[in-house]
């Protein structure tokens, strides 16, 4: 008689949500307090400095936006682009193609930089891109394609936008807690990620760091930022300091549970050790999959080791073999998202779900569908 | 040793987060699946086919926002009004300025109808403006003050805007499943609310409705909706008809299985006897508080039962009581917002927290901080 709903134990192999820690379930349903609880506060102050080190930065302004990562990608844009400015952005994948929409709707002009989607970034045609175009006032690019399973450089586009006095604005949904990612020694401007990747939290929040640089930015607006939810001038009053927090919006409390106790558990693992278990499993992971004569389709140098993307076999049909491994062993995998969908297979190693147990499941569940 | 948080359990009588039904923050927990996932999907159009119910419409476009009720206002407004456009905002407390904000940030007018804080909208006003205004486009007011605890007749207000050829973008954060509240009856246009308030669940999302005529406006607008996130045409990809369903952002899964569990509680309980509870625990309310010499702020035709806005007898500490209340009690309630700070507290009687314990705890609690 009942409609509650009871869902099947999934294994997530997808490009997100990915498995959840059972200690970031557990949080998650502990008892809401107020939003402007003092208890909730010194939480607040938790999160903020766990996200720092997460985000490798000293950052004051380093905050969980109560909405997902597309909402982190709106939030950079919208504080740092005014109508009327230049933003150079990169495109080898879905998210570059977001970027631009971002910027269009401010009443701002996107540049946009190509590389084919399945290759990183290059930093030459971004060079390029800047000479052309002096005026440019903000670089944006995806870190980690979640589309494509591709790594670009940040580092040196970092560099290239310092050097043409432009801020850098990195999308580092797929990357926070799965590779290398050093805010402040790159010296990224505005970063955000999201909580359903690496982090192996609950889908929902978007983590967001802001440099000194980019705060200055932000003050000096001649325009009110257009969306009043994501104005950081606002969302800083009830985040920022150590003076009273003024009511913004409520937060959503239980998500902060979830987000305090994830980023928590990167810290004790500690980043280093994150990075080189998410590494050795997905060695494992390709050797896998090779082994049952599937082709990853990224280079090995800019692989994502997070997102394995694998070339879907001639006359394999996608959907059914997807259909197949959710029916049967109650294991996702990703589609291919845009122009490759139907030509390659996204799987996620991501947080929690990177693990020798998720490797050994996927390869023998997808070796057995192919072989029906 | 641990630095994981375990809050304590407190009783929630502010203005929200109200209390959180134990059957809500169980299902909130459940295993994370994808959000694409065909089980997923189903649950969408299960949640989707509840929030009709609650918001009283059999318009298509009823779903939840992945973000905070001050995001479900930013996308009545980004998607309802154009720069140019002329906009009629009642103000009566702290969220018609908040309105006004998002009117102006769209580059559109906002002509503000003022009324004293702690009375409701007044509708001949209201005609006034349309009369001084007839290019207004949309009339936008808050059915429940959650500022003041003041309710407006949301039915002659939209009747006005009809009159008058305008849209109608009602708030509805603070009355979904308290009081009253028929969307099509009304011929309300865009109604948004909170999943923190009488719902009983967890903080974070925000349920909205838009009329078939809302959707005609969007359909015809002649420029792009500011915000990519909040844009209802890229939305209702994802959670719109029966067709295959679009990737736009990634769904707040668990938050989801929340919502879904409260509604359905609502649905159980049936809306005439959950708001016959309200009224009913409201009055009892209101006795005791008489019964320890307070005086309640509203006049008792427009009090909200759900929020309770009670004079602050004059030499008391404001937050003194409310910190002892915490700190003794475990018993929060609200502080007053705005103008109104210092000289009102705010009594949240909300969907689960709505119970006689809850009015027995709080009058007691606070007749013997008040007597010390």
């Amino acid at each position: 008689m009942s409609r509650s709903f009871y869902p099947p134990v999934r294994t997530l192999m997808g490009p997100g949500p990915s498995d959840v820690s059972p200690r970031v379930l557990s949080a998650l349903s502990r008892p809401t307090i107020g939003h402007l609880d003092p208890l909730f506060v010194d939480l607040m102050d938790d999160v903020k400095q766990l996200l720092q080190y997460a985000f490798q930065t000293s950052n004051e302004l380093t905050i969980p936006i109560s909405a997902p990562g597309s909402a982190g990608m709106e939030a950079a844009f919208v504080n740092l682009v005014s109508p009327g400015d230049t933003v150079i952005v990169c495109q080898n994948g879905v998210f570059g193609g977001r970027m631009k929409e971002n910027v269009e709707r401010i009443g701002a002009t996107a540049i946009m930089v190509h590389d084919r989607w399945g290759d990183p970034v290059d930093p030459q045609k971004v060079a390029e891109a800047f000479k052309a175009h002096p005026e440019a006032s903000v670089l944006a690019f995806v870190h980690s394609e979640t589309s494509t399973g591709v790594r670009s450089d940040a580092q040196t586009l970092c560099a290239l936008a310092k050097d043409h006095g432009a801020l850098a604005i990195v999308d580092a949904v797929t990357t926070l807690g799965g590779i290398e990612l050093l805010v402040d020694a790159w010296g990224a401007d505005a970063v955000y990620s999201g909580t359903q990747k690496c982090l192996s939290c609950v889908p929902g929040i978007s983590p967001i760091t802001f440099s000194p640089k980019a705060i200055e930015r932000i003050q000096n607006r001649a325009t009110k930022v257009q969306s009043w939810f994501l104005d950081m001038q606002l969302v800083m009053g009830y985040w920022g300091g150590n003076a009273k927090r003024a009511y913004h919006h409520t937060a959503p409390v239980n998500a902060m549970y979830a987000l305090h106790e994830s980023l928590l558990m990167l810290e004790e693992e500690g980043l280093a050790a994150s990075f080189a278990r998410h590494r050795k499993n997905h060695e494992q992971l390709v050797a896998g999959l090779e082994s049952i004569g599937l082709s990853m389709a990224v280079d090995a140098e800019w692989r994502l080791p997070q997102l394995n993307s694998v070339l879907i076999p001639e006359g394999v049909d996608d959907a059914a073999v997807r259909g197949q491994l959710l029916q049967d062993f109650n294991l996702e995998i990703g589609a291919g998202l845009g122009e490759l969908a139907g030509k390659q297979w996204r799987i996620g190693l991501m947080g929690y779900g990177n693990n020798p147990v998720n490797v050994n499941h996927c390869v023998t569940a997808l070796g057995s569908v192919l072989k029906r």
